[in-house]
């Protein structure tokens, strides 16, 4: 049994591993920490964890971190940067679902975060967690950054047209729809019911932190520099990223084909058949993401339509399947919960 | 491995059928049918299912039923009614998750329902299926009638209170709201998001079907008739039925320990500690019904909170937790899914 | 034209007032005040309301509300009590869409409210502001305590019963629904979309605020005490009201007739055809409040039906009608607003 | 007095039409005609319209509407085509929600509509109503064309840019998504609530209706051909529609200054300071569309932002706005209600 813990469980990225880990067979959850809410019980705060984890918060001071295989950072951003170097020392392995780790160029990162990065030489040595690129290296790797949400969705899309270079890497587009989860479980205006709900709106359009996140991916990807534009809004939805790329083809190419062979044998990627739309709530609850790409009117624009559910594989699924992965584990392994429809 | 057949599939509880079915171990999905859709690919209709459930939807006339072990009614009234006869004949068990089975009294039943009922005999031999009211008749049964859902969450919440005899049984109030997937997956004007959405409303106030079944339900665990006023609405929900229970009580008594004695053991019936106000999503996917029990300012109305998920307690899941008991298995087999929350 | 100041008008009271006071023919908006958001353009805040306000936010220290006809107080609990009686001695009449004046019974308000009443004489004098029951008094006043959301939704539908004595005074049950906005528009975890959205859920059970003043209105109604048992919930809607009252009748009435002849010339009270079920986004954005009424089964259980929009008729729009009824303008000016469907 | 008819009242648009013309101070509403539901209350179908709308449903072949001013279609596609030219013969104007008038080039409107075009006179004579572009023509015409919603929201956005001629004309991106109104009143799976709540998806990316329309009205405004991909999407909201648009731009421009420029003196069409993030709420059940334009980092994609409400200023709005030109009225005139928010 693989020994967890879990730092910063009271947000919905925490409730959400719970819910996978108390699921997983391979799983002994040791320790969850919270700052503000320690001495509360788990089921207290989340009732729909009643009689399924029987865990008090514990304050991050007392908690014995270091008696776990591995912990996951459910924190603000800068909390794994501060807390890994410890846990590495004591051989325990890091999975960090914050953007600590994400971002290679310093620079960069602490131009879009606005802390300074105390951590370099773990910079270096982290594995950017997208199963689907770098899974040979998760598989060795002791620190491990869990990709953002939409980073997830719009790499993956992107991913088998930059790679077989196919498309003008000047001028990608990415307009991404989230539901309102993925602004998290703090008390905010813009997330009340009655400012999101039956509303849609953009916002960051001048810049997202994801861009950097993206952009270093896909470059990573190209071997070359990418132009994107990245525009997100908000969708009055709790779950789910809707992803829908536009790309302009530099040579003929058999997209469909091309989707279908870069991620054939991927256990969480689902390519649909030509012609298909997909929904969110056809992956919500599951680490799934389904991938649908169209030429519309046989023009040389290619529409690619990604669909994830932002906790799970644009969080703590995606965390879980890393874990598996580091751990020698199948990396379908507690992760085949079937999507909750209607 | 029990051989499962589902006779009509395309509606709500179908689909939930086939996605607990599909996670139970001891399950294998031999049919499905469907009369408007014969030929579909399941994962065709319900992305969800893709990679799932490889099945086709097969026309009624062709589907081999009688090979199965047991089979889930998924369907309008009447249809387990005229099919059961001859599946029961060849050995195969029936669970109808419509009423055709549901109320004894047959003219009642033809009240309400608006046709005739061809199968005294065998409504006289099938079992209620509320398993935390008839478990070991239920284990030795052919044919279980699956309670509705709005009839499983007002019994459950009035059971403890009925049987103990402590209120009065003649002004028994259930004011209970609905998700819509309780109105079905078919096409019509009320059920649409434009009209449910940011609405609230009751209906049936002058009599809902599900009115006589629990009356007969607490009748039997009175031991005398009950009076009951019940007032379902509709909320703009996708699951979840949330009950508000009135009754004046005749003697005095500590209800709470009551309720927690009365479940004790229960393994799908979570009495919440007193002062809570159980939520829908709390048990949202999952077949956990929680209660809390409350006594407004000390006086002599006690206010009892349900809830349960429609779709799971209040219909497939119960169905499966009743082919659990049918067939020997522990009653949790295939059903310890953690709610999805947010 | 009516000069008119709000005091604190940045929550959704406030800008429900503010939408409904700049379409009113008679009124001219002079100021408005907030602490927190002084200097910032009012239509920056609300965008809603772009190129129809050009106010901005002032400063409580600094805004002439003397030179008003008119102030409404949009604010927590308190703020009235405080600034009321300068504006009075300065001729400002006052009307407050908090509960500083609602209760009349000092101790009871200080218990519910937990703060110390410190304006006992203008309680005295204060009338509640709802027209159905006190039309004339409201017509004379100088300072009127606009009722509660529920409290006008539960006293209205019960009226009629109550004032005929022909119910049972001891046992009335008001189980309502509130849509969020009812909490408010401060960031508070509870109110956020991915916890209030596909929810439902029960609160304050053990006693809410408004108990008090429903009992009170419907003591004056009935002329003795009345024994009430009042659950609110929560809906995952924006706006709307909904109650569902229960009531045992104590003699034989033609429950219909009694309630068109209570409301009969009443613009903002629809009593709905025998066997309607109103629902609530028949009244959004309107100041109308519809009500239909029942006898499930011809029992001696009335069950009543009430609808209204929790920010017009529940609070803004009603503050309005009494505004008018105060100035001796047509009770119904600048209400006359269609609701929006859907 | 205008006196107004219209044909096919009980869909969506209808009701809008209803609410707006009901308030409209120079509109004598003569006569409304439905197919399924003559005789019909439209009270008894729209609630919120009790007490405000007394007329019935009246069979189409009874309709004295030869003795209206004008006559609204809000009718499937077709409708209009059959009715209007007796219409017109007898003095009346039409105004057509549908889309029977708007595509010039009847192959095109056959090969989108499926439906031969048997008034290729009237398609010529017919004005595009969208009163920002054709005002002049609009105050003269006899019939005219009312645009679709998302053929609204696009070309206002795009038209400043392709007016003036600085994008690249062939690479223009609509990323847009609507209400699920849009989709209309009709029974279908699709549009219930437990299919569109809590979900996101695209549709009809190989091809919508509204593609050929907007290409017609932006091939105007460039005197060329454009390129266009246009990609909707169905977001969980009852009402509104946000366009996000993306162009290169070809030349250096202040877009904030042209936009602001071009718009000028329009009432219905408010264009957002630099930065701004427009939200479909701020224009609910209002005639206005909200713009923002950026350029993200600085780079040559334009991205602009656009809002409306789908049933008014996308449907019932605009044709009551081009009602008001054609007879003279001040265009605002009916049109002024603040929206609704929250």
């Amino acid at each position: 049994m693989i020994k967890v813990g879990i730092v910063g469980g009271t947000g919905y990225t925490g409730v959400e591993l719970l819910r996978l880990l108390v699921q997983h067979p391979e799983v002994e959850l040791k320790v969850i920490t919270s700052r503000g809410d320690a001495g509360t019980a788990v089921a207290d705060m989340f009732p729909s964890l009643r009689g399924r984890v029987p865990l008090r918060f514990v304050d991050p001071q007392q908690a014995d971190l270091n008696a776990c295989d591995v912990v996951f950072f459910a924190t603000p951003h800068g909390v794994a940067m501060a807390q890994s170097p410890d846990l590495l020392a004591h051989g325990v392995k890091v999975i960090d679902l914050a953007a600590d780790f994400r971002i290679k160029d310093v620079a960069e990162f602490e131009k879009w975060y606005k802390i300074p990065h105390t951590e370099k030489a773990l910079l270096d040595e982290a594995v950017y967690g997208l199963p689907e690129m770098r899974r040979a290296e998760i598989a060795k790797a002791r620190i491990v950054a869990n990709p953002g949400c939409y980073a997830t969705a719009v790499q993956l899309g992107f991913l088998p047209l930059v790679e077989a270079g196919v498309v003008d890497l000047g001028s990608l587009i990415a307009d991404a729809a989230s539901g309102v989860s993925g602004a998290g479980r703090k008390a905010a205006v813009g997330s009340l019911f009655s400012e999101a709900s039956d509303n849609f709106k953009a916002y960051g359009v001048g810049g997202h932190r994801h861009l950097p996140e993206i952009r270093q991916g896909l470059a990573a990807a190209a071997g070359q520099q990418v132009g994107l534009t990245f525009v997100p809004h908000l969708t009055p939805a709790i779950r789910g990223i809707h992803a829908t790329l536009y790309a302009r083809l530099t040579r003929e190419v058999d997209v469909q084909a091309l989707y279908e062979k870069r991620f054939a044998g991927e256990s969480f990627v689902d390519v649909m058949p030509a012609g298909s739309t997909p929904d969110t709530r056809s992956v919500r609850a599951s680490n799934t993401c389904r991938i649908a790409v169209h030429r519309p009117q046989g023009g040389d624009t290619v529409v690619v339509l990604v669909v994830e559910d932002n906790l799970v594989k644009g969080a703590a699924g995606q965390a879980v399947q890393n874990m598996n992965l580091m751990f020698g584990l199948a990396e379908t392994t507690g992760l085949m919960q079937v999507p909750v429809l209607p």
